[in-house]
């Protein structure tokens, strides 16, 4: 299946929908279907288009809220990305073409395979640094949504090489390591961007089996099963950063939540995710 | 008295009412006399309703308030509750059910009795933490609301165990000693949560005649007679924090207010706090 | 002449005007004429109203916008004040009734004498620290207006004794030494606020013939010739406190300006006054 | 060719068209109109209006947006200036009237030359410090936009003399090293003001070939080949040494971008800094 030249205008910077003029749901639903576009190979061949996967669409909606959730919470600007894999189709996953999170729509959202092609949008500007999301998501069956992010406050721990650790109840789910992913380390003198398969093994690599790497001189990459996950996460690991670095300050011992602690907090927290993410989707969405 | 499926829809997150497409005079209306409702057994015995209990109504209208003020404030985020005694009724107390406070309205305000039930709302979801404010309303006859907080400045102090303070007037409520409650000591391992009665027991103790308690690795519990007090002390401790913190990086030592000097400014100070409680209501509104 | 009825309503927290639902521009032009009533005596023994004074109709409407300035630019929350002396009479000065300072309208606005009454205003509930105000004014006939603060980033210099220096050329006024007032040095054991015309007279004492005084455990107070000066050395001030602890803590010997550089660039700034004044009044007016 | 009294009132404080009562969109086509009418000499002579000069009315509405994204993202407040050279006449420059960078329209933009003067507009009252723009483009023939500011956090690392060094790749460009231009050093005792050319001259020398320098005891200056490269710089430079502080407070040896690292993050960001620049637009004009 071939672009169509209205697609190609569709996903070019200079007609971007202005996303504050037309409703936020006009454009969800135009966008969910956009996004489908690809899927539905049977069109191209005459057939009568499939019923819409309804679950994908939900979460091509999450996926937008979550791009306006973490540039609202502080975790984003105009650059990350966050990723989804997809519901039905393990190897591939959905993620924004190349555009500030804050201007991602439904009709930007692409489905991506793990190697880091975009094969139903052969015209569209794809992220840098894709590869992290499709290494991550192969070398982890667990994973359902990834956040690369440059949050302010863990950007110094990552070049200090100060390792986190989780110092409230919310950031519980650091206390297994955070390791810190130094590019130099792994490849040498680079632009210190995971801009090829090699490097997003890497990375995958050193993050293992936890939920947050640091990356020295550029961020960090948070992972959870679903995307309320791991945006709950990125906000908390920004907050723990900035409050760990306080509590040091002050120039005492820091008690941090011990293995056990940090264990059972993370399960009970584990229930009440919808909270936090209700609200800042609804505050996200102007409501 | 049972509680009707109507009801409990009322109470479920999917058909909460938008907060912001109601004039918020509409919702307060509303929902003063839905919490109102599971007060008038005699309705249920056929009996015409009584009339409504204004003193109780404006404390729901207060409590909603004091909620949003909380979040405005930066004390609370999509965590943490705030509660009032019941006017008439000492064994009882207003209390959302659990939601972020930022979307708590006046029908989202249940009863509770002191061992943390909800008898009137059998449905309905409540806080984990609510032991936290049962137990100090059995324990402090003289506390008429309690916050429950992850303000964020308050974190450092309560894993490094340093003692706030009060660093300028407006914190002389301090000056008595802020403990720090570590649940560990209390309780081995845990959660982290105050999620039974015994926990809430041993936080009050901790907390004991004061009206503020760090809680290591977790957040704080404030006290007050009143809302606007523990609001306002809520904030200031907040407020507090964050300064001590700054005074002691300079590196001289910090004079604080000396205990003659706070138990007077405390004084002169509480016939003031109409003035922050109007004027953050009034913003809270949007007015 | 006795306040009427109707006038001590007037100046009653419930019957505040609604500062958003009328022009901001009614209610100057209507505050205006309300403050000067008290001055038209002549009114009392049965004249025709004197014409009002614009000059000083002009001044309360630059006071109120002062109140409002501080609060956006996070000087002031809701304790403080800030005043102006009468540009008719130079024993008197203008400065709202005991109110937050984001409330603040025309109406609000009384004339004090310098032993801290309001006689034109009997029913009046006054700031309890006016004595600042008219202490200064006795003795500083430079002074045309006065701001006293609790911006939180001088809290901690006030506290720790460390004495801000001018770190750029915004902040050149500080350069004459920036004495803290320590009231229990003057006073003994107090409930820190400046409640009396000693305190006040000790309080002017201490900054003698500078432009700010900090107040160990409370605040400070800032003066200028005019409402300009007085709004600009309150904003920078603060900045200058942030930004000196940034520096100090950077562990490298920090460069103030010195005695000639400080002299000549507040001597250079002292021409673009309006610059910021300008904006930040077209900022507080949502203009 | 003279001002008009009409122009002459127009570029006067108490005739500034209300920003926010007529569209952007107005302003920016009359303005760039205003802005383009002492180019059209020949109109003096009485021949036809030429074509507008598209590029420059275009540029004119992107310095524009200039100076309010960067007041949007922190770096300007009421002072500092940026400017652009202009696109036809690399002698000349373009910057706005001395204005608050928030209340700058096209129709404040005034052509500048190199010394200083904008023969243009003999009656408009211009930026004290413009010699830093024209004694940099006359350095520089590779820079096109010029930004002087007195962003927060770059002040304590002039004052403290503490280099800037690149924490993370988004400030890869400060790898080349930033000077700090005590002016102290160069020019004795002085208000700290660039005000003459050979104090620009003074400061230009000190830049040299880099993209930024700290004034001591005063602000930046941050070049680039385009307003989009200046602003992002400009922002960067901004953020990168308020997280610089931070990881130095940690306590452990920070590593930096190595020369390499820096030299290929700065080429690789190249490519992507219309991602920022257009988001930063967007949002300041509140689309």
């Amino acid at each position: 299946m071939r672009t169509t030249s209205a697609t190609r205008i569709q996903h070019g910077m200079s007609s971007l929908p202005p996303a504050r003029s037309l409703s936020r749901r006009d454009l969800l639903r135009a966008g969910a279907l956009a996004a489908l576009l690809p899927l539905r190979s049977a069109r191209a061949a005459g057939a009568p288009p499939a019923a819409p996967d309804d679950r994908t669409a939900r979460l091509v909606e999450d996926l937008v809220a979550a791009n306006h959730v973490l540039v609202q919470e502080g975790v984003l600007d105009a650059y990350g990305h966050v990723s989804a894999r997809h519901p039905a189709r393990a190897g591939q996953y959905l993620m924004s073409r190349s555009l500030a999170p804050q201007l991602v729509t439904a009709a930007d959202v692409l489905e991506h395979d793990l190697d880091g092609a975009a094969p139903g949008h052969p015209g569209a500007v794809l992220y840098l640094e894709r590869f992290i999301h499709g290494e991550i998501y192969r070398a982890r069956p667990d994973v359902g949504a990834i956040v690369h992010m440059h949050a302010p406050s863990i950007i110094p721990f990552g070049a200090a090489g100060e390792p986190l650790r989780p110092i409230y109840h919310m950031s519980a789910f650091l206390s297994g390591g955070v390791p810190v992913f130094d590019i130099r380390a792994a490849a040498g003198e680079t632009d210190m961007l995971v801009r090829t398969p090699a490097l997003g093994r890497a990375l995958a690599q050193a993050l293992g089996a936890r939920p947050v790497a640091l990356m020295r001189g550029h961020g960090a990459v948070v992972v959870g099963p679903d995307l309320p996950h791991a945006v709950f996460r990125s906000v908390y690991t920004e907050v723990n950063a900035r409050l760990q670095a306080q509590a040091m300050a002050l120039g005492r011992e820091v008690k941090y939540l011990d293995a056990e602690e940090a264990r059972r907090a993370e399960a009970a927290l584990d229930g009440t995710l919808g909270r936090p993410w209700e609200l800042w989707k609804r505050k996200a969405a102007g409501r």
